[in-house]
């Protein structure tokens, strides 16, 4: 999609081209296209026909916004796709129009393709998330021992080391990092259950049909139809929902360190960013800004889809229709808050005099003293960086290895 | 905005027009327009920048993409045009281009410019809101004796009327009516603070300068910026979110009754309408199908509205971005959810004959005995359909005062 | 209610007993007697019987626990009640006990109970809300002329007064105070609609019972029962979310203010307030928690209310009852933050030493200078502060005169 | 808690107890013994202070009341408790007085708490989710043939079998009871951080007194504190809300397919379940409407949790004590719903005769035609029976080896 003016301002073009109208009809065309080789291949239906099916299956060819156009009344998007698909078709083959769609259902083509464009926005909020990961470990790393003020409850508390604070970020992260992963190779599965979840049109070859076309179209086989068993899908929304809460909560720390008073940390500066159209003196959080408002809007976004499950039947009235249009905005925010952040943190502009200052004037005097309260703080992070690296680069071999395979 | 495929499908073009990017980006240009004929006549600027700045805010006259795709690292909307605009201004006018946006903030640009653009949004929510009560008030009419199997917890209760049933969907959306446009008269309200809200830029004839815009822009004068105070604004997102819980009401009963084997009520057919990509034969009850899909959404959208209200300070970070970027949709899919049952009541296929059967055999046989039953429910639901008229051109008297006025 | 050990934290004692459970059962008794008694003064039952039962309608004469334990099987609260009434009546008056509960419903008892509830329950929300507003608007007098660094995006902006900041966090309670008594008078409505929502049983005198019941039980009375048209009550409750909101940007900005670094404002001390079981020289902003906490929450149990509007038919199944569930917790909550910012508020350290050096410190430089500025902010708090009290006189005026009648 | 009238109504006593007042205190209490015994095993503390405050650290020495009624000032139920046992313990040792809640925090005490309770409610909600797992595994594999139309968006498709249904309904149950288990391991963790999350107050051997009483509470030993890090934590409160999604989606078609115009199913009948005040011939579908009640309330609670994860620095304010107040009904209305899915599960009414009939009546005349959809469905019905059997055992057997570990 492109996305409305309000929203991009908060997200990215990579992530919003991942889910463009282009990219989901195309993967629409993808999963026809798919369709037609593994029937194909299983003899379901004649391998010409899968020829000419496949061939014109590029959306190019077609006038997607009559096809978007015409859902409305259809209820369906897929309903005026194959028939603009069966018709382009016919032009060449007139039987192996017929072939067109066969045995699958609208919800098959719909669900399957907005996986696979989940599929390929997950690259670059994998890729971001993992960029995040490294800028906060090297700070957490270079701040093991930088001396700073604790605040509980929005007061001073105790010392701690900025660099505690910076592996605590990164924890969450990396623990979403492995479950993105590990939930992406169930969640990202092929729909393909038919009108009614029982594959019957295709008959003993509609398992082989499956498998076939998981291993094409690069997605997972589930054990069955999921039309309305939407947990698992939900999962990895959830995720994500997860992953934006954690931004968010970086993202409140920013803006708090950042203030005037505080003065520990501030976004890097660079013409244009973060300015005031009333104030040219300014300089604007907005990266902070970014991950709070993504963090402002996920919850609604987790709960909608999670107020969707209740699809009635084996195939949903509303609320299939609703989880599906609410899906894009979790991952287009949520890679607006990862790459504003990332920026941020890797040209963070971090005062340690100020840290200490801060410290120095607003903690308390405490037994233990300061000291022994840093050295917990710093053998502590010390620890956990060690062990968030090593977590990290075993997410980083168990995707080499799945990508290998 | 041009809706996402997956979202256009459950709206209108009409309302997507309202909230789309070019809109958006006009209506901030009238703003940006009305300020400065508003300053010129208060004598802040020279009448003739007043010219010159208003001459050229004309949204065609430039590069839309360029201003949105600006705005990401501006961190708002308004810096970018702004920009822009002076740049425009100094081609024609050098000295002009210095009185632009004068004494006003990023905020009061979007937040006034959004506010134009709901206002014709309410258009067609209004005009098929008030079509949507006529028909049901018609279909109460023709069905007052039409008797009818009341259910209740989804089990058959006791005899009731079809009228009645039609005047109780149509009571909420007669109050909903009636709330939005009172509420608009203050929610749709310009901003005008400056940086602050202090207005301290414009010195005394700062709210001279208000007035004079509002009345431009046919906007509401609020009492004072509404910055970071955004209850009065909500309140009119929040009405909108009740409208369309009544709509997924009257979805969800009209769901049931269509069910074939209760098969009291179809939605009307139409070549293209509810097809089926795997079962030619079906009719899906689309109208019902938006209607649901947006009382699963609107929910959602209320809590991030109301989630953002803790804005901080006197201009929040994140959370307003967050509630103007949640704002549209809610516009959006409701007035896909009007739009659709406008169309399902004005055609919708009604079978007496089959709600008599269906209470003959699942209507308990009682004491007082089914006419007393149906007596009562054709009593009140007259009563109701007088009332509810009433109330209804009440509405349009105060709507016809309001835009005479 | 007794509320749980980790929510009677965060709400008072008074809104707690507003919604108990032995609240709950006595104000569905109280519906029963003033049904028979309308029943009987419209001829429908005996005097003797509405006597009879009248006299038993008191639920310290009743096993409370074993009405709510008998609750589950039944589906409904009401069930056993009516149950247990019919019982104790029938030990005086046999004959009157046939007369229990006569033409009316479970939901009618339970919805008119939580009406009643809620009207006890904004008694001391009203009383405490106009206490927050008396002190906000007396401080913003006192502060009109104090200068004070505005902040916006979370860094520093330009000068105000604290004096309108107090105006500002004021204003939006006026409107809620207004609206609340306002939308009271016809959300809080007796709900009468026997089985299905047309009073058959009673007959033509059922216009008359209603009239009766709601004057004798304090509650407005409906053009119609409102069985599944829940928007009425809902708009009430979702003015407890906006009024919530509003507490929790006045929290916002008070934990803001009262950080360590920022120091301008300090929550009054008292023994055993705001302590720290870790840190004993720690003073935590208390009334600020409660308040966030309660703004955290709102919009959750908004979003829930919302979407529990698509009761099925005449009476819903589990969205009612989920509804009617998640009523209570958002009065409960609303009332612990305002109680809790009033006693902030009224023991209020302001440090106007501090906001003069804040702003010293972080205001920048500009043209106009800061006097300017400051002479604006304080002229439109001063014209707020104004305009707030006499909105809220009316508002003491309206409520008198409705108390009077 | 004593769960309020309305919520008991949903829930069950056995969820109520394990986050009951008295139940939160005393694992409250099981962690200031833990702590103490930990701390004097690694010599932090004398052996007879852990003794003595070992041996105090019981909920009926207390007055529970007034340790909760306290907590409103404190703003935190651990201050008041931790004072009220120092004084217990100075009765007895006032040298071992000294030595209560050594180096930690009311959070501390409190997060491990809820983690205590929750493990605790895991239990029923493990067991009646195998039950419920086993009764429709047993209705599947019965009703593997039996002839079932399948509806998509609430109209008649083709042909399905029941035993592929509740094969369908019991899949998600299934992975939400391995994820659930798997989650728990790692979501039910120790909380110790003391004051700032460093444990410094406890020096070098803090890392062996969290293992020891990891150990001995049975509660998992986290990596580092979480205090502000909420996300493993909160993914198991997500996965209870995807349960019940699931069990709401049952809960749905349970209603619909007990309507009297289908009556394909209907809850198992008693004295005193689902009775109408109003209609004594009526049964109401409570188990349905338990579930869809829980299905409702679920996504708010998910959203209230997710929205509260920006919790800054060290410890939040306001919004981890929102978290934690949202937390336990979240479980309780889970296993209210169940409790009811399994009760009425077990004793289903299942009519074959009525869904051959509605099958009949409602189902098209299709290619293929019905019996070659039957048996594809019954072929995938029984492929899916035997795995998600295997699955579940394989669940069992996991469980098993960690309780004997």
């Amino acid at each position: 999609m492109t996305l409305p003016a309000l929203d991009r301002f908060l997200s990215t073009p990579e992530i919003a081209a991942a889910f463009s109208d282009v990219a989901l009809l195309q993967a629409m065309f993808d999963f026809e296209a798919a369709l037609a080789r593994a029937q194909a291949a299983e003899g379901l239906i004649p391998a010409s026909a899968a020829t000419a099916i496949a061939g014109v299956c590029k959306v190019e060819l077609f006038d997607a916004e009559a096809i978007i156009g015409a859902s409305g009344r259809a209820g369906s998007l897929a309903i005026p796709l194959v028939d603009q698909l069966r018709r382009s078709v016919a032009l060449f083959d007139p039987e192996a129009a017929r072939h067109v769609h066969h045995g699958s259902t609208s919800q098959d083509a719909i669900d399957s393709a907005l996986a696979l464009c989940t599929k390929r926005a997950l690259v670059p909020v994998g890729r971001d998330l993992a960029g995040l990961i490294d800028a906060l470990l090297a700070l957490a790393e270079t701040h093991v021992d930088t001396p700073l003020l604790a605040r509980t409850l929005m007061q001073p508390a105790l010392p701690t080391s900025f660099g505690l604070k910076c592996a605590n970020w990164a924890a969450p992260l990396v623990r979403s990092r492995a479950r993105l992963h590990e939930l992406a190779r169930g969640s990202l599965a092929l729909q393909l259950g038919g009108a009614v979840g029982t594959l019957a049109v295709m008959g003993p070859r509609a398992g082989a049909v499956a498998q076939r076309m998981a291993a094409d179209l690069g997605l997972a086989l589930p054990p069955a139809p999921w039309h309305t068993q939407r947990d698992e899908w939900l999962r990895l929304g959830l995720e994500v929902a997860v992953l934006t809460g954690s931004l968010g909560k970086i993202g409140a720390d920013l803006a708090l360190m950042s203030q005037a008073e505080v003065a520990e940390l501030a976004e890097p500066s660079a013409p244009g960013r973060g300015g005031s159209s009333a104030m040219p003196h300014k300089r604007n959080p907005v990266a902070a800004m970014t991950a709070l408002a993504a963090a402002q809007r996920a919850p609604a976004r987790a709960a909608a889809l999670l107020g969707a499950m209740g699809q009635a039947h084996e195939r949903g009235l509303g609320d299939w229709q609703a989880e599906i249009a609410e899906w894009p905005a979790l991952w287009t925010s949520a890679h607006g808050a990862l790459a504003a952040l990332l920026e941020a943190m890797r040209g963070l502009q971090v005062d340690p005099v100020r840290m200490l200052r801060n410290l120095a004037e607003h903690g308390p005097l405490e037994e233990p003293p300061p000291p022994a309260h840093l050295q917990a703080a710093a053998t502590l992070a010390r620890r956990r960086v060690a062990e968030l690296r090593a977590q990290n680069s075993a997410i980083d071999l168990s995707l080499a290895a799945t990508n290998e395979s």
